[in-house]
């Protein structure tokens, strides 16, 4: 990295702090998917790794494109460039990105048997390239700002195991819920322990805040979520809580589209550290309902990114001040910053929050 | 249609009873998209008229669409086979259907230019295949069951005009919200003057039901949605209660995914007879929350049709429990019926549901 930070600086813990809703100099701030398409040198290193499963599963390349906004913008955090989909791939599924389609496995779960022969993947054998790019990027980072690590939550995996990819609905998934509840429990139970295991041999790489994606849980009646999501996060919570490894790690949960009555308070309550919101949710009203518990991570429209530069400058202003003067605030998107957004409008976004989230010593 | 049905028939009437929230035999159930790619008869007769638009662009054609479902179901509704983007192919944009791509505008609305320009179509001019196949269904439904016409909302319209076409996010309709809020108040104004009068059309011709589809409203974070698409369905309520047909027919509003605190109860107070909920919503709690102003219409997951039939009508069970022995409840799905559910598991919900809802008389 560029320049070398004073022992001091508010960089290397602002994100930290927050997440264990201490006082801050300025409200910290990343985005989701920062390491991605809308950068035209993350395009190029993906053009010459070849393909995107080249590209997350060779560390040089990885730790380059992690470091790459970092470089641009001055973001609280890095996270790691992977993809949620490396457990199954490694647990035999084989995962490949068609261009424009998104993923596909070419060996889905279709039966009770599929599912009765998956094992748990050892993170530092099959996929050790995942904890080799956490320890690289660390170096790299010598300290500047944390590393983010992370997994896609157990539902969210199965979604894409049953179905074999991507889905509008993920019928095969919920078929699967009603019709034999009893192999998608196994199937959520495995992938439970390999997610935690996971986390924490990207927490003992170094990565100091790990985060579960559950990005299709709000796909599921309440009742649903509880007994096929939100059981298995806070499974995963416990397993961190008993590993030393982990232990003292803050993991933030991100379940999208997930706020209906009780459903926050419930993810509030599972053992995490943060949670992080979709901009479908008022930022005010999830602090309300989640008080001192947790802090939260959010929720700016990640379209809010297409705006000018004074209208991407008034959401996070209106933002900042729905949250208000109190600890626990991550400044970031609603889900991930998507293809098209000008790389300037980050910058603009970044410097806003640094500057309207300043906190006037007491 | 097959056979005549007794004067006293409770088909005749079971779902205009349960909008008023009077009491019903049983509770009534028809089915988002009934009219759809899951049924052969549909697909072969989509397949003679050549395209999706000619479809629906043909009175006989449009009619037979929609009969087809209540040949094979006992449904206490048809609904009027068509699209929602009828108005702005009326409007001149040229509205196509791309085989597995969805639609597409050959001229999306880019400036506001483009806004200013727009006229607020005859619904008895350029739209009249509409009202007409209205007027045919109804002959030939011989009052056996209600008709319901429909249109999209004004948000939802705008979306699918300035974008082009189907997107995730519709990152252009947003992006005007907040570079040139002027021009996309314009539009949407157009379009509730626009919607109102075409519903109004349609009531004219006989349908006794309308609904509007508000398939994007839930994209939006509240204060935008109150903003964008709230304000504009209150104007088509307020609008068709003002209008000598459209007066006493009962209006229908499913706004999918928006119910966050006091949006649900917003709707409610909007000027509609009842509210369309997704599945993500427990019904009970809508109840709850809208109390006696308004019918409820839902609301199980469309993905529950690809479930075994032991399922189905478990689930169905469970939901007619959760709503409970109070007026006011049209079973329907959270969402529409999707292209691979087999024509026999919807033949399962009709009967449970007819079966279960039955009300002891008091």
């Amino acid at each position: 990295m560029a320049l070398p930070l004073a022992t001091d600086d508010p960089r290397r813990t602002r994100l930290l702090r927050a997440l264990r809703r201490e006082s801050v100099d300025t409200t910290p701030v990343w985005l989701m998917r920062q390491a991605g398409r809308y950068l035209p040198e993350y395009r190029a290193t993906r053009a010459r790794a070849g393909s995107f499963m080249r590209l997350a599963q060779t560390p040089e390349l990885a730790c380059e494109v992690t470091l790459q906004p970092l470089l641009r913008f001055d973001l609280d955090a890095a996270i790691l460039f992977s993809d949620i989909l490396t457990i199954p791939d490694a647990m035999g599924l084989g995962l490949s990105f068609v261009e424009g389609e998104g993923p596909r496995f070419a060996r889905p779960l279709r039966t009770a048997g599929d599912i009765a022969r998956l094992g748990v993947p050892d993170p530092e054998g099959e996929l050790r390239y995942v904890p080799d790019t956490v320890r690289l990027v660390r170096r790299e980072l010598d300290g500047r700002v944390p590393l983010i690590g992370f997994a896609g939550s157990p539902w969210t995996l199965a979604c894409y195991m049953v179905e074999g990819g991507g889905s509008r609905d993920f019928a095969h998934a919920k078929t699967m819920a009603w019709n034999d509840p009893a192999s998608l429990h196994r199937l959520l139970g495995t992938l439970a322990h390999a997610v935690a295991d996971y986390l924490a041999a990207q927490a003992a790489a170094g990565a100091q805040v790990l985060m579960v994606f559950d990005t299709w849980g709000g796909l599921l009646a309440p009742p649903m979520f509880a007994g096929f999501s939100l059981r298995y996060l806070a499974e995963i919570a416990q397993r961190l809580r008993a590993h030393p490894a982990a232990r003292a790690v803050p993991l933030i949960l991100f379940a999208k589209g997930v706020h209906g009555a009780g459903q926050l308070e419930a993810l509030a309550d599972s053992g995490c550290a943060a949670l992080g919101v979709d901009w479908t949710l008022p930022i005010a009203e999830a602090r309300l309902r989640v008080g001192a518990r947790v802090a939260l991570q959010g929720n700016l429209d990640p379209a809010a990114l297409h705006a000018k530069p004074e209208a991407i400058e008034r959401e996070a202003a209106g933002l900042l001040q729905a949250f208000g003067p109190h600890p626990g605030h991550v400044f970031n998107l609603g889900h991930g910053i998507t293809p098209g957004v000008p790389p300037a409008h980050v910058a603009v976004l970044v410097e806003a929050v640094h500057r309207l989230g300043r906190r006037v010593p007491a």
